[in-house]
């Protein structure tokens, strides 16, 4: 059995919740007989769910952060919102890791201003597993950092790859910078020193990836700036959304067609799932003080409990410890204490 | 029957020319009777297929810039390539357009080198058409500029928004910012400066886009630097050809599923087609003075007949005119004479 782990949840995150997040909580209670949950919200949702929950504590918080509301104005004012007080028992010691599919910019700041950031990480980067048909594909930063300087994807590299291999489970990641051309000089200013330092101080550096790389898993890290990062993952998902929708069209354009769509049901709802955001239904913070993990708004319970599953793998994994005694060491040229909050993801 | 046109050929352009670009200027010919040719190669080869094809002339052309040399070094260096020998016929009135699926840098070196600027462009940027299954949508820039300022965004959603209209067809084209949030005010400084320029000086402009929002169609003209552009397209790509080949296993995973393929077999080769880049087969670089079309290196002879008829179209709707007469007017805070010469893409 693993070791006990705590893990706060936020019963108010996403478009759906409570109702969908209660029911991927139980889901990853029922999945994982070492965890415990610390679930935070408004207390007649919490209370009596842990009341009728083994492992569950209840935490009420009075106050629920919106998806529209300024993420560091929000974070600072609502001290009692479920992002906040979930943040805060992480910081506290009382849970090992926080998820929550509310509002990305909110947990991003509450991440960085209430847990707190590792010392020496320039930029707590944003990281995601792409779903591939080919295998998993781990991407940062993902939108935390709009506008980066190069050396700051030095340190997302380093921090994506321990993620890539302590909780994805990929062996030995190569990680590759997101580039317009596979040699060395090609791209922006900015690319071509992010290659430069990457080439110098990331020791698992593999070169240049295109956009054309990423889903074929050519490597295992894609490392990028959040702006680009943000645009290419959006752009995955919605050409896979896309596509299938003009499959599903073609399926049902005949009798004959929806004859032979009945014959693939089976692959093309395995490969649905393979693509599927919500097969490891969170996104994790690198670079702060424990385990954060944010939802997609739209997760559905299946999302909310492998997001719950991951955020407890994540700090089982001990990632923040790691990253604190191995990334935080390597050089950089930004000092702590000038970073601003709330990504624009 | 359209105006009489006359469009320059790089014979020795893309991974299988001469062969499949001879087949495809064939069919180009056949296509449209008031097409005329000038193709630039060696005389080997174009000298016997000009004799054999009516309105095809041969212009002898000793040199052929490879994909891996320095665009513009070698622009410089080889006067008498058939790149640089198509945009000097342009150039000097002998043709009308160019047309070459050989090294993108080098084509966009010599349009801006041979060719010209448009006085008034501060940068040429390359366009193309995102083969959609729900409509076509045309990205700008895609490559040609890796490093931009927020102004040139402006200048680039003109032109694209023209090319939709005059050559792709599309009636009053919506154009959107590409960034990492619908709100205003949302995404790096570089895209809240240029959402704010879009939003003063664009008339088209629509508000911004998001990754999600390119195939799908929500806009019609989507802008965006060329770094950003370029990793995009490609990730396009690389998801639909990673999805249909996923797809693909499926359909020969079992006797079953290959009759249910079978039964699918007529809507999923329409799918395929409305993806492929092949279908318009070039991208324009808008801002020189002419029409000027590259094709991807990998193009078959469809995309060769394809690219030859858009340049062809692009070249009697006369784009560049347009742009020099719209466009180049509008204020721009770049003067002419300090733009850097040859894309990444």
């Amino acid at each position: 059995m693993p070791d006990t782990v705590t893990i706060a949840v936020d019963a108010m995150g996403g478009d759906d919740a409570p109702g969908v997040v209660l029911e991927g909580v139980e889901g990853a209670l029922c999945a994982d007989e070492a965890l415990r949950i610390v679930l935070c919200g408004p207390a007649e949702v919490v209370e009596p769910f842990a009341s009728a929950h083994e492992r569950c504590e209840a935490r009420a918080a009075s106050e629920v952060i919106g998806m529209a509301e300024h993420p560091a104005g929000a974070v600072r004012a609502k001290k009692d919102s479920s992002i906040v007080v979930g943040c805060r028992l992480v910081k506290e010691g009382a849970a090992d890791g926080f998820f929550s599919a509310g509002s990305t910019g909110a947990c991003l700041a509450a991440g960085t201003l209430v847990m707190g950031r590792v010392r020496g990480i320039a930029r707590p980067a944003l990281a995601t597993v792409i779903p591939s048909p080919v295998r998993p594909v781990v991407m940062s930063d993902i939108g935390a950092n709009a506008d980066c300087k190069p050396e700051y994807l030095v340190q997302f590299g380093q921090m994506a790859s321990i993620y890539a291999e302590k909780v994805v489970g990929i062996d030995r990641p190569r990680a590759a910078l997101l580039n317009i051309g596979e040699e060395d000089a090609k791209g922006s200013q900015f690319a071509q020193e992010a290659h430069r330092l990457m080439r110098e101080r990331l020791g698992n550096f593999a070169g240049n990836a295109e956009g054309g790389d990423i889903l074929s898993a050519t490597f295992d890290v894609i490392v990028t700036d959040g702006f680009t990062g943000n645009v290419c993952l959006k752009t995955i998902e919605g050409t896979s959304k896309t596509l299938f929708k003009a499959l599903k069209g073609i399926m049902l354009g005949s009798p004959v067609a929806k004859l032979g769509a009945l014959a693939l049901k089976g692959g093309l709802k395995e490969l649905m799932t393979q693509v599927s955001p919500d097969t490891y239904g969170g996104a994790p913070l690198l670079g702060v003080k424990g385990a954060l993990l944010v939802g997609h708004g739209s997760s559905n319970a299946l999302a909310i409990k492998n997001g719950v599953l991951t955020t407890a793998r994540t700090a089982r994994a001990d990632v923040a410890g790691i990253i604190a005694r191995t990334v935080a060491e390597a050089p950089s040229s930004d000092g702590p204490g000038k970073a601003p909050i709330g990504g624009a993801a």
